[in-house]
């Protein structure tokens, strides 16, 4: 363990990684406990240090070996002044971020775009799930929830390190060049083609929109199809699936295979 | 709105409701918030009692009115202290745990059963996702976390009011009956058949385990089939799909009606 501690200055710079601003400055964010770190140093993520407590570096020793990254040994009381979750497990990496091209996106197959997604929990579990199933990519646009937020990289369980992750300033422009290129354009919606019935072309983007208003309306004139998953609930008392269990059915039957109607 | 005020008595045994125990003993349970709050109104449970902010009386007193309950005026302060959230939507409603008996499992057709979840927002959810499919009732272990936490009230935005809720003593005895009278049992689990081929029976039982172990041994013995969501991350970073997103992809195909193999 190259264990020369860590300097107030980086200690503070490594806690301003929690806002977007400074992830931004940076060009680095922070990946927490044990299974996380460990995704990423299998992934062959840029890791720029790690930090870890005497405890956890005896589980972390196993897989930080043939790193290269700086790991630095820090106290109980420091670690939990970096940690964004109430207990750590003693372990946090400072990683890379290296965002995607936007001109990659062209030659993929399978895009998933967020459109205003807004809750960090459901767009680290959509990634979890898109990652899970395949997808090539996942695309967002200036106001939705940034994607490397630790709640929504922590909620990704490394999915982070299976898709291609694409920030873009103009999503709408984006869309229309993938359209224009022969990507057919879905979303998932409250109403339109039963998600069973869905027979989905490649290449092709899947659109979430916000959990409160939907997809936005330019987006929303340049989609092809709406898929929606109806429900049948004897009393009427629920009125929706949640937005990351829906979204995770969409995403599964966009992603299993050839189906006839 | 019958403003006879709070006792600090009557105070002190609604707040005790976040707890199994006080529940068990009076026989209630808290709903908070505005839509949960509307939906048990309308799907007729027995309601003891609203307390309501005067603000937030200002929206419920349109779905308050031909309920009959008691509706009480309380201060701000008073609902922050009997609320289970963080930032209380100004009501709160006293219900009544009215469990279904066991002895009707044996008519239904589809029963999901929950062997060992222990997280509170997965256990709402998957009884949100249930609900929305239409499934009959969900039995409970003990030892599996309490339908009526207000966490899962939460989390299952109205789905109690649509499906019989049975908690058993003994639910390792009871599938096995309902296995006797020709019940098939599912469990979704990490292999298995893959969820699109499968052809399920009616009537029959979908078993949910643990998020750490799984389903429990004597239960494991019984199921006829397994059912697992076959994934393929492109680097293998992420390991699995969220228990909840399983879930709703396991109960989605179990009851998305009949196809061929």
């Amino acid at each position: 363990m190259t264990s020369n501690g860590l300097s107030r200055r980086r200690e503070k710079e490594i806690r301003s990684l929690s806002k977007k601003k400074y992830r931004d400055r940076l060009g680095e964010m922070m990946v927490e406990g044990m299974r996380s770190v460990e995704s990423a140093v299998n992934a062959g993520a840029h890791i720029r240090e790690v930090l870890v407590t005497a405890e956890a570096y005896v589980t972390a020793r196993e897989f930080l070996g043939g790193t290269g990254a700086s790991v630095v040994e820090v106290s109980r009381a420091e670690i939990e002044r970096i940690a964004s979750v109430e207990t750590s497990q003693g372990i946090v990496a400072v990683v890379s971020i290296e965002p995607v091209d936007p001109e990659a996106l062209i030659s993929m197959q399978r895009i998933v775009a967020f459109d205003g997604i807004r809750d960090p929990g459901n767009a680290g579990t959509l990634i979890r799930t898109a990652a899970w199933f395949g997808v090539d990519a996942v695309v967002t646009a200036a106001g939705t929830v940034d994607l490397y937020n630790p709640k929504v990289v922590r909620s990704a369980m490394g999915g982070l390190w299976d898709v291609a992750l694409v920030p873009v300033d103009e999503l709408a422009a984006r869309l229309e060049t993938l359209r224009g290129a022969g990507f057919s354009l879905y979303a998932a919606d409250l109403d339109g083609t039963t998600a069973a019935r869905w027979v989905p072309n490649d290449p092709s983007v899947l659109v979430f929109g916000s959990e409160a208003h939907g997809i936005s309306e330019r987006i929303g004139k340049m989609i092809d199809e709406r898929i929606q998953i109806p429900g049948r609930p004897k009393h009427g008392a629920v009125e929706s699936l949640n937005v990351a269990v829906a979204g995770g059915i969409v995403l599964y039957e966009w992603t299993r295979g050839r189906k006839s109607r």
